[in-house]
């Protein structure tokens, strides 16, 4: 017998290169779907266009979604918000998805990088929500996507395996059971402490930029992983990836290494980290960021390198490398990344670290 | 009337890019030079030659030098003797060279980085010399050259500046005076913290190793100054600069900045640092280091960025870019180059630090 169950209602927030795939994709597979942007004149695009057509690893023009800028009209059209914006923007659209939000809404932060489900809950919060919603996170992006212009996405791949996990434990079955007929990679974890140190973009993001800065500003166009990540840098990777390693172990994790996440996503071997990224086919063509303002730093500091830092702080977990990488991307942008990072990580390290 | 003084005799040290150019620049001058270096194969080769040919700024065939792998030779036919070798192999000439020394003896270390000639005291000392000599250092090297082959020299150009002071203020006067008719650029110093501080290349060489450490390490040939200082470096480099100048203010010097040196130096100016520096055409043609192993780090770091970070400490000066230097290098290369480097400087700070 084949269970009854209802149609699940998705609202995608962002159409950038994963969000306008992901929206597509979800509608592609049978759910009802909504696509917020704010930018109303891509909005308008797609829908003169009559849906998003994705190639690549799925060739198909999908029709039948919604694409509004809208918020109210995207929020009261779906079950479950899954929200695909860089996370210096989680605050804005928190302050303005609060008001229209209902007990019934669900929302997953897509990805979360580190503690970004825990942030955007105190968003909410601040913006006047009263009652408690199931907030969860991933610690990847499903797709790898590139957004050709509004309408048009090139999906390379999906990732072999999705971890997510809610804020509070018993709304992440919930989540989960929920997106699994849409996310067969999903894996539910007990807890976010979990997804958030499987950032392992903040193993191999800001550090392979901020020792390839000259490279980077003299305009010369390199492979991040395959170029740019040279035997040394790779072996202050691991270094690096060891103190995230230590602070997992701190709250009863036994997390992979990145070493090891490069074999589970990729089957990439090898005798060290260098080795194994230069086995790492998929990297072939990820080419270096062009400008110093890259997400490398700008994303993966504030949201990966940043509370991990202050976590490992909480925990008197090594953390060296750790500060190391912030100190240096504070040196040479001549900034400090806590104002504009995930410092203030205090009330999630009690409540997630182990008692007694 | 001319003044009646006695034919300066040199020895020089060490026969690389440095010395065996200035030991045939000294001779070229008519002093009486005896070039040392241990290897006898260089000093068989220079012989059978009958001498060193100069080419470039001075042409020249000179002849009549001593080139000997006989210390206690070299030294007995000297009174001035010019250090001029690796700081990395300063202690094992100190050691070799104390039973031979005389308390006619000066020597010069050329140049000394920051401390050269306060840790040549230190190592004469521990080898067992009793008594004490003049001992002084420069800021930098008086030459620029390139060693072809034993026995060929490219010279390039004479530093336009050349400072210089002994340890004890009553020995600088002396090593001036018997220098200056050969090393016209010559400026006497009052103290060996002027002349430590000088030390330009701990400014311009590490960072622009260690931040283009992805690019030397994927063999890539690029210009040092010219594409390897990128803006970004070079503001990280006017903030590490600034350190040293507020070091040296606590010392009582108004040091000349990076910037300033520059026009000092090659007449280079423009809007900031990385503008002098596009606009140096001496620095057209230098090449980044090839190897991660280059002295650029191996050197530079253990005698001057870890001397400066140690004096800062005491004097509690703003070290921050001088210490995140100091700690990118020991996480890169896992090592920790205080072990090489001149951390020991209380004695140092206590004696030349200003008082009362």
């Amino acid at each position: 017998m084949i269970e009854n169950r209802k149609t699940l209602r998705y609202c995608v927030i962002g159409a950038g290169h994963g969000g306008q795939a992901l929206a597509a994709y979800l509608q592609y597979l049978g759910n009802s779907t909504v696509l917020y942007n704010r930018t109303k004149i891509v909005v308008d695009e797609i829908n003169a266009l009559g849906g998003i057509e994705l190639y690549g690893m799925i060739n198909a023009m999908v029709k039948g979604m919604v694409a509004t800028s809208d918020l109210s009209l995207a929020l009261d059209s779906a079950d479950l918000i899954l929200v695909c914006i860089p996370a210096h923007a989680h605050q804005d659209i928190a302050t303005r998805m609060a008001p229209f939000l209902k007990p019934h809404h669900k929302i997953v932060i897509h990805p979360g990088r580190t503690l970004g489900a825990y942030m955007f809950e105190r968003y909410l919060k601040e913006a006047g929500l009263t009652f408690q919603l199931p907030i969860g996170e991933t610690d990847t992006f499903a797709l790898t996507s590139r957004k050709i212009r509004p309408g048009l996405s090139h999906v390379y791949s999906r990732k072999k395996q999705l971890k997510i996990a809610a804020l509070s434990p018993e709304f992440t079955d919930a989540i989960y059971n929920d997106m699994r007929h849409s996310f067969s990679m999903l894996v539910a974890c007990t807890s976010p402490v979990e997804t958030s140190l499987s950032n392992i973009g903040a193993i191999f993001h800001p550090i392979g930029a901020l020792l390839n800065i000259g490279r980077i500003e003299s305009g010369e166009a390199y492979l991040h992983y395959k170029q740019g990540i040279s035997p040394t840098i790779a072996r202050f990777l691991e270094k690096l990836d060891a103190e995230r390693i230590e602070l997992g172990e701190f709250f009863g994790f036994q997390l992979h290494t990145a070493y090891q996440w490069l074999d589970d996503v990729y089957g990439s071997q090898g005798n060290n980290l260098f080795d194994a990224l230069q086995n790492t086919r998929q990297y072939d063509e990820i080419f270096s960021p062009n400008e110093i303002t890259t997400r490398y730093v700008y994303e993966d500091i504030p949201t990966g390198i940043v509370p991990m830092v202050h976590l490992a702080k909480l925990a008197q977990t090594k953390h060296s490398y750790l500060q190391l990488t912030l100190d240096l991307a504070n040196a040479l942008y001549g900034i400090d990344f806590n104002d504009i990072g995930r410092w203030d990580v205090e009330d999630f390290f009690n409540r997630y670290r182990p008692k007694g």
